[in-house]
């Protein structure tokens, strides 16, 4: 099943279903006013909603079905409990800590290491991000995330990976000017980690068939940096699961429904499969020939992400396709 | 004006206007359904909140008034936007660092120092605090914060001090042996942190006369702990006043209305004004005699805070009046 949030400047939006060619969509209010709403109560309203989506991708297609239009949507959940996204590739985290300059960080290869962001104001699939400074090293991160139904504390790994509802894509913009410091400080980061950005569609774990297993996205994250390929790094290779993000993140908390758990910017080995944020191509740049060569983005930029599946070039999630722009300039 | 929310079991819970002397209540809904509703109008509800409080306190007492009980109240913001919690008293920050064994944090005296916390499960005044395992360090942090209507990116210190609504009293639990580790991975703390706790009643600026004044609230923040005296630090030493705390958050993201920003552990110079938690007296103890005395907090244990004022030794926002449980022992 795959879901989308239309954008109507309330603070949760209007759910939608959506065919599963990314084509059609149909409003959901009948069953759920919102995403958030819909996860609140997930075991009465997923049968319904189930229903809705076979509707739309058969010839009996609801009767006030109409064009899906990504531009429309705002952020699957615009605003939702909690986002804790962790760095579970770990190949990224090593040459992050080089680029960086930090310690190394305890427990690497044991324990994953996870932020809390802010979730109250995510960013839809084509809005303009607005930030205030270009010396700020403004950066995007490609990585997928799940979305929970409620986890009681206490939770281990396989119980957790089986509260997961949703999956989803993500773009978790970060200002490399600022991260530094902020991890040295020890409270982690804040004015690096402005708001988020989501595919307009979110799908439900059977949607990527064989895609989804191991408790991993084993697909391709394709970044396009201005028009050019950046990086095609296939999610499979975390070495932590999101059963095990999601254990760390109740071990001392309960996780509300619509909690979203990333997978830290998706990062492989493989040198061929490029990067997911210009940070790590800048220090394999220096690694290989003593210089970053690539710099951070400036205002007018563009950065689009899709994970192509079986399902063709947009993937199940869709595309998020944004252009960066100085604070006020917004469209 | 003095406000609170009861526990509907809803997740924004129901707003009631509290009388100054915390005796009685009155229900809102016909002005605002819930306190975070109220925010995010509040230009248009301040008015119609202020003239019920007026009536409250006088002799034309609104024939719906019922006795105030603090134990049927929730957080006053059950859930919130954001919760950036600061640490902005120096004397603090430095004693922990010691405490820690954390590396010098850059910057220390000119920039706040700030962490990204859950907003989404906020325990009320005297709800059971249930915790899994008395081995994590558990402790309590007695602090101030500030309740905010919508703050743009970018907003200077003076104009965020002006966009406070509400002022409010913290106890920011902490798993003292989950701190250290996370603050080494550069990511923050995030197992440390579980659900912070709130005092019943918030009240606006102006209910605390001179006590706030600069940006920070000059009330001694008295913690009682198993009912024996163990801080009573002001909370008018803050390094960094709330307008820089909140310009400091506001730097590359807006805040929306209901976040909250915390003082971090009020902690005063003069030892003789206690601590606000207990792993800064024990490295107080550490330095005067070589070895920490005090223990973490045990289940069963019980934390009180209140910041007495000229209202009375409750103050003007009740008492956080809390025991310590395992988990599932909660009553």
């Amino acid at each position: 099943m795959k879901l989308a949030t239309l954008n109507d400047q309330t603070l949760d939006g209007v759910l939608v279903v959506v065919s599963r060619d990314l084509s059609r969509a149909v409003r959901a209010a009948g069953i759920a006013p919102s995403l958030l709403a819909a996860l609140q109560d997930w075991t009465s309203v997923e049968g319904a909603l189930r229903a809705l989506y076979d509707d739309l991708n058969s010839k009996r297609t609801p009767p006030h079905a109409f064009a899906f239009d990504p531009g429309r949507c705002a952020a699957p959940l615009p605003r939702s409990p909690q986002w804790c996204d962790g760095s579970s590739f770990l190949n990224h985290g090593r040459l992050m800590a080089q680029a960086f300059g930090t310690p190394p960080i305890p427990d690497f290869d044991t324990i994953p290491v996870m932020y809390q962001g802010a979730s109250d104001d995510f960013l839809g699939p084509q809005a303009d991000v607005q930030l205030p400074d270009e010396r700020d090293g403004i950066d995007f991160e490609g990585e997928f995330g799940v979305i929970l139904d409620s986890v009681p504390m206490g939770t281990n790994a396989d119980a957790a990976t089986r509260r997961i509802r949703l999956i989803t894509l993500i773009n978790d913009w970060s200002l490399r000017a600022l991260g530094p410091r902020e991890m040295k400080t020890g409270f982690g980061f804040l004015q690096a980690k402005p708001s988020t950005s989501f595919a307009p569609v979110v799908v439900t774990p059977d949607e990527l068939g064989g895609a989804w297993r191991n408790g991993r996205v084993h697909l391709q994250l394709r970044v396009e940096f201005n028009g050019q390929e950046f990086g095609r790094a296939n999610g499979g290779e975390m070495n932590f699961d999101f059963g095990q993000l999601i254990a760390h993140a109740a071990r001392t908390r309960r996780l509300k429904p619509g909690t979203i758990i990333g997978s830290g910017t998706v990062s492989n080995i493989d040198r061929a499969a490029g990067s997911s944020c210009i940070a790590e191509r800048r220090v394999i740049e220096i690694i290989d020939h003593g210089a970053a060569t690539t710099p951070f983005m400036r205002f007018g930029d563009r950065v689009r992400m899709t994970a192509p599946g079986p399902d063709g070039d947009l993937g199940p999630f869709g595309a998020i396709d944004q252009r960066v722009v100085a604070l006020g300039a917004a469209v």
